[in-house]
């Protein structure tokens, strides 16, 4: 038996009883046999009530001390842990992300893991301690200032330790079973995805699914460590992100080249409404006119999603070019437009905040022809009209109405044979996307 | 201009209300020329929250974890200080303990510093920071693990950082206004002391004074640091505590040899209820039997404070021997000495914990005869019985009724001409103590 990472979340160390039952269940991988490391978040609300409290002292916090003041969380939760499994009967020993070797980049909160040199771990681990790791923090390579690794930072803690360890699995206990077909908030038929490849994983991440970041996932796929996806409230098992499929999964039985009808086709459906459309009207037709565009949103440090142009009118020698951004990024994008606008000369800007983006996601739909058409009768069946258009090889992506987001991922859903309860094979005629 | 060090306890930062009005008052010595290094401990009850959490998943936390655990509690003390000092328009940078040198030996909960090596500290204040460092903790120099320095912790990291950094002073800012001639909830005329040297403050912190600690007074002493203690709520001189009286002081004035009559003879009268008396009755009066007693109490870890024992009755050839001790180590007291009683041979154990031991403390009456009188007399006229007695060179301590402690040390307290009205001076006649 080998080494296997945990990581638990805010949410499973809420309070005394959360970090009691997670000992519990670190305890039982220990007695299974394995060597164990835990990476914990901060309890709860801790955090945000860390953040509330530097607001009342100072309107704009320096990141070097935000990140000492935030850092106090995991150390709290940490030792907490290390506590309850003592309790226990087992030796457990906590670290801070500096004492546990996660090197970082200066760029306070959000610092960047460069190096991970986890020699007290291994030490701690091989004189049969469960170790107990900070997740969200490590220590800056060139100054030694505390840092932390900003949204998400924890699970990247996990998976860049369960690299550096060799850990046969990272495994990440969150609220929820694992990764399902859709968000079941929205679809209630959802289905809970027993393996899904990094690429789908990726996909998904980028188009709205919160259960894993892009990130971790990333990191995940460059050093091929599988991640299990669990709840800490059941024993259920979660969803597999790994590069094969597990060896008792069905896609794994029906032979690795060929791919299972079911699994492989389509992942899931991701939905995400955090986002604005900017249309720019009328940009002349010719060589270098969306380059000044992009220029100058990149100049602004804008973030862009989907980037849309579609062909122009022939009659005006004018196209329109669309893209999509964070929200709070909306303002930004307009003003550095409008202060170019001479220099690229388009007719007008239009910006529109009440959008959603549906993603359906499955490195299937590569070799089976069809899968847009059928993603698109099934939202005009819903009576869902499509404004934006966007592909990858593994995913395809529109933009509709916000309003019109929860019908038409159910419709969607189902058109695709994900809902729970459905066994019906789906097959897809016409001439392919 | 040189560098001090000011150190804050938990409740001057209480909330961000009281760590703006910190970060107002470090500026300000910073604007005056100083170099500043500050302390600070956790805010208000954040430790005692702490150890609740702790009590909650562990009935007996381990050492290491729980200091892992109450180390949080400055790191976010420290950092919302840093950012209140910077939102002022100062530069601030926080240290842990580790951070900041602070290397003692691998006893959790109550390490002893056994070295500091300030050097990034140095290069922080150099370059023109105000650098503010977690008290109470420091790192294991064996095992590199997280340590607390145990009560009065955050005082004596003060005090130690001041040493190595060579600091003109040591100031405590605390919730009272300085060290008193007596506990001021008993004796309203109670006075300030605007100057006590390390010896007799010393004595009073022994004695039951809570202002400092013995063991944060004694490293003062023994690096020559003079410790201004003062409050943080108001802009008044404190008391300093240092081996010579500062130029402006009285004593200084009046000549080095010689020592002013109203500052030296007699610092203060302190109180303690916190002891309990055990009396071992009908003890041989023969070499050895003494010995044998404070052996079982030493080989139970019991630490005591009075030790008396009287001449022998003649005729029975027994005597009693009596001390003092925490009350809550009463008990093992009784037990150790019971299991022993066939070796020893006492009569009877007698327990009693409604005692108070008052103590007079003031070099000056080394040279100064009838002070042990004066003392006693105060006493007789207030009614107050007296059960034991016990001298240094520098103190007079007795232990009566503990019903009898507010008035005894009242009528002490105006005897030796300390109350604030008082300006009268007191003469002593007789014999000497």
């Amino acid at each position: 038996m080998g080494l296997v990472v945990q990581k638990y979340g805010g949410s499973s160390v809420a309070d005394a009883q959360g970090i009691k039952r997670v000992a519990k269940r670190v305890v039982e991988a220990k007695k299974n046999g394995h060597q164990v490391v835990v990476v914990v978040s901060a309890m709860g609300d801790t955090t945000d009530e860390l953040i509330d409290l530097a607001g009342e002292v100072s309107p704009v916090p320096s990141g070097r001390e935000m990140d000492m003041l935030l850092t106090a969380g995991e150390r709290i939760s940490m030792a907490l842990l290390a506590m309850a499994i003592k309790a226990l009967g087992h030796e457990a020993q906590s670290f801070t992300g500096s004492q546990a070797g996660v090197i970082t980049d200066s760029v306070h909160n959000k610092a960047r893991i460069i190096d991970v040199t986890p020699g007290r771990i291994r030490s701690s681990v091989d004189d049969g301690n469960i170790a107990i790791v900070a997740g969200f923090q490590g220590v800056s390579q060139d100054k030694k200032d505390i840092t932390t690794l900003g949204r998400g930072g924890s699970d990247t803690t996990a998976v860049a330790l369960a690299a550096a360890l060799d850990a046969e699995v990272c495994e990440i206990y969150t609220d929820v079973d694992g990764v399902f077909t859709a968000d079941p908030r929205v679809v209630s038929k959802a289905r809970k995805i027993e393996w899904i490849s990094f690429e789908d994983m990726l996909e998904l991440a980028s188009s709205g699914s919160k259960v894993l970041l892009h990130r971790c996932v990333e990191y995940a796929r460059r050093y091929n460590i599988p991640i299990h996806v669990r709840s800490s409230f059941s024993g259920l098992k979660g969803t597999w992100v790994s590069s094969e499929p597990p060896q008792e999964h069905p896609a794994h039985r029906e032979g690795q080249g060929e791919q299972s009808m079911e699994q492989a086709i389509i992942s899931g459906v991701a939905h995400d409404t955090s986002e604005a459309k900017v249309t720019v009207v009328g940009v002349p037709d010719k060589p270098g006119e969306a380059a000044k565009i992009f220029r100058a949103l990149a100049d602004a440090e804008l973030n862009l999603d989907m980037v849309v142009q579609n062909v122009s009118a022939a009659s005006t020698g004018l196209t329109d070019i669309s893209f999509t951004l964070p929200k709070d990024e909306g303002r930004s994008a307009i003003t550095a437009l409008e202060k170019r606008r001479p220099d690229i000369g388009f007719d007008a800007l239009r910006y529109d905040d009440q959008i959603a983006k549906i993603s359906l996601v499955g490195a299937g739909m590569k070799t089976n022809p069809g899968v847009t058409a059928h993603f698109f009768e099934a939202l005009s069946n819903a009576g869902v009209n499509i404004e934006l258009i966007s592909t990858s090889e593994i995913r395809i992506s529109v933009v509709t109405r916000e309003d019109d987001v929860n019908p038409a991922v159910r419709a969607v859903h189902t058109a695709f044979g994900l809902d729970s309860e459905s066994d019906e094979a789906v097959v897809y005629g016409g001439t392919g996307r």
